[in-house]
């Protein structure tokens, strides 16, 4: 069992949202910043950095922002739908630019590859836990 | 002039948006994502942080929230609106909510009067940037 | 295979420090920050908050200094040992401080048990990193 | 008076450190952080990109450093000296490796002189801050 599932069910309240899709999210975030922090940095080692400065860009901006959606929706105490409705929408849609960016480059740069495919799950579960948000 | 002038005036390519409203913006994130943090650690330190608790936590998701804006907006190479849109969108979101609770809170607490302050005006400055990015 | 290790096999010039100890130490953070932003949260939510102030505090910076670590160390290009040794000590400290603090309340709280595992693995995965950057 | 001076005169245990190098310090690294993020993009965006990797890199580092240095040096309860002196050295050995790279490219890049002058001026405040900590 994964620590993010073990500190859910641990929490005093019971979680906000339908715990399912919340770990999920929790987790894809967690993958996914930490894939493009690291394509990012291998972007930047490679030597036609001059092609992938679009995607190292895009890589900082996913990698932030899947950050903080991590934490607001790790947080189960006096849960704010909307915000976490802001951050999730903000959230897909990086995942959605940065996707689209590194698989561009899938085919001649396996970390491009690797990290679209983490965008992609991410953005999977953004959105199903928006869904959950509105049920 | 402040340092975020001076790098956005130093900046190859030039800002992505108008340079006033993005300035204005980044200082905005930058000083509400502090006060945020600082409110909610005073709050943890006041006597009667059990009525607290709401404010304590909106403050926490608003300084991620604030803080993952400014890095957005510092970056000006291949700018992409939509996710600098998403990111303005919900951390207008974030203030909103985390200025209306501290405001609460604002007559009993000095740092919640304060972090309202930070909060309000950091919500005109993403509404503003919102208006820049439209243009 | 995470997305961590497929992430450092990919990147162009390697790994800077001996791959065991990197992989383990940046899941050990992820994991970590992931717990302590949860635990903080947990803590909040308990009717004993006022009992929980100074395990909420030391969580809160352990989920700042696990996150910088996790992304320092997921950076190999033009890797600089003295700056990845300055984050590696600041977070062991870290861990150990917010570990023996969740320690005190693990009989009574779940959440500070799991949370107090974590920074335990952390703590040791960072000492283990800083070995293998001294090697 | 700025909203770092605000808010730690606002807080109900006061400043755990004295206050001068604490209100310099948090400013300092609010500063570095997001002149780092810029550093870090405008080298991205420049014609030489491939000579600016190592640049950027630090600065990307540096920017994270600065910011979990902020956000610890904000919280005033329950201080932990152990952990600040921790995150303090982190930052002055990231902000000394990053302006020395900085400086090295102030010549050719107004950002990178800008950014250089920011590293130096929050590495004196981080020295400054430990030595008030011993104090």
């Amino acid at each position: 069992m994964t620590y993010a599932k073990q500190m859910l069910e641990a929490h005093p309240r019971g979680a906000a949202v339908q715990t399912g899709p919340l770990i999920e999210c929790i987790e894809a975030c967690l993958d996914c910043a930490q894939s493009c922090t690291a394509c990012a940095d291998a972007c930047l080692g490679e030597a036609d950095v001059h092609s992938l400065v679009h995607c190292i860009r895009t890589c900082l901006d996913c990698a932030d922002i899947c950050a903080t959606t991590e934490r607001v929706l790790s947080r189960q105490t006096e849960f704010e739908a909307d915000v976490a409705r802001g951050v999730l929408q903000a959230c897909a849609q990086a995942c959605r630019t940065c996707g689209a960016e590194c698989e561009r480059h899938a085919a001649h740069h396996q970390h491009c590859r690797v990290c679209a495919e983490a965008c992609l799950r991410c953005e999977g579960a953004c959105t199903s836990a928006l869904s959950a948000l509105a049920a």
